[in-house]
């Protein structure tokens, strides 16, 4: 039976990490800790998160099984492996869930996400039931076909680049993964599918994407900056 | 009279920086030396530039004018105080090149541009007359009204980051600057703004513009790592 009040949250971890010249990127380090460690112990510390499934790939369940009992997280109720595409990720997450109405997904390669964006994404998603958060583009962005002509330049103040927590009332979420059948590249353009409504909230430009090197040295400067 | 082989570089470097908490960006330090001496020596070092003028903000003329004459810059020709928007400051450099036939503009906060780009950029603008640096989108980018509620989430495989260089024919840049009558976010929207076709060129994700202290310290890293 849902409970009303109750808030899963998937942490999709589950990829392979190309970019980062064979480093893991969920097991590297920040500040002495894995980037999986500082992403769920945020969501651990979090008081309205009240359940946890982490989705990883095969090749580092034991690893993400073994981290979750070191460090006695008592929200993260599994830890299971992720699918080919991200979006395959999210609903193996998805079915962990138990009676959650609420349901908060997380990159696990943004480390440097906090406990008032996840409250503050709920509180998004009341109004219509999906929230994700954004912030405005810095770039100049151009749309151009495969022979790369400019084909127009979108106005810079109508743009905004997703990041996550992507929020959501389980049963539409639940629904856009059920009924997808092309590959979307968040969780809310599968709601927007669907015909939902989506509401951004302002997210914030240090909760960066672990993606390549240069990233992870970013990150550690981002949170030596926070004195965390 | 047009030197069909000249090339001037027009480095704009006007903007007030903001966000960067009182630090002015053009002279914070990148391995001991100002932003703006980085990028200004890499374009003095390119064998396809012939002359360089530097746009700065007027409360940074004399200070670039110094640094001009300690470095001995032979290419320069001319620092000049920028205008209002970042495309008066373009024009006021354009209107101080000489005979030139290209035109490499290049904002002065990408310390981290390469000869090789410059270079890739002359290359590829010889098609149609106008080559901008570009790289994939790594985000998702959602379309939004002022309501913040999603409009469409354009795929993602079409979108592109401008960068700078951006290379263009001195008629073409000088003919679309003169006529324009909107704010535009880059050069070459002037340019598609009088039909001319523009073609995108590989940038790098190394490429960063410093718009805060995060960036210098990233620049910092990115630099390193090619142990310049």
């Amino acid at each position: 039976m849902i409970n009303q009040k109750k808030v899963g949250a998937v942490i999709v971890a589950a990829g392979r990490g190309e970019r980062m010249g064979g480093v893991d990127k969920m097991f590297a380090q920040i500040a002495g800790k894995p980037v999986l460690a500082r992403v769920v112990s945020v969501f651990e510390a979090c008081s309205l998160i009240d359940q946890i499934v982490i989705v990883l790939g095969e090749q580092n369940l034991e690893r993400g099984k073994k981290l979750v009992a070191e460090e006695g997280w008592s929200k993260v109720t599994d830890v299971c492996p992720g699918g080919k595409l991200r979006q395959d990720s999210v609903a193996a997450g998805l079915g962990r869930l138990k009676d959650c109405h609420w349901v908060v997904i997380h990159d696990g390669a943004r480390p440097l996400v906090t406990a008032a964006s996840i409250e503050a994404g709920l509180e998004a998603a009341k109004e219509t039931g999906a929230a994700v958060a954004a912030v405005p583009v810095a770039d100049t962005i151009k749309v151009a076909a495969d022979d790369r002509f400019v084909q127009s330049t979108p106005p810079r103040r109508s743009l905004w680049a997703v990041q996550t927590p992507q929020v959501f009332r389980s049963d539409i979420i639940t629904e856009a993964y059920r009924k997808i059948r092309v590959e979307v590249t968040d969780d809310a353009s599968a709601v927007e599918r669907m015909g939902y409504r989506v509401k951004l909230y302002m997210g914030s430009y240090d909760n960066i994407k672990i993606t390549t090197a240069n990233d992870l040295a970013l990150a550690e400067v981002i949170w030596q900056k926070h004195g965390a």
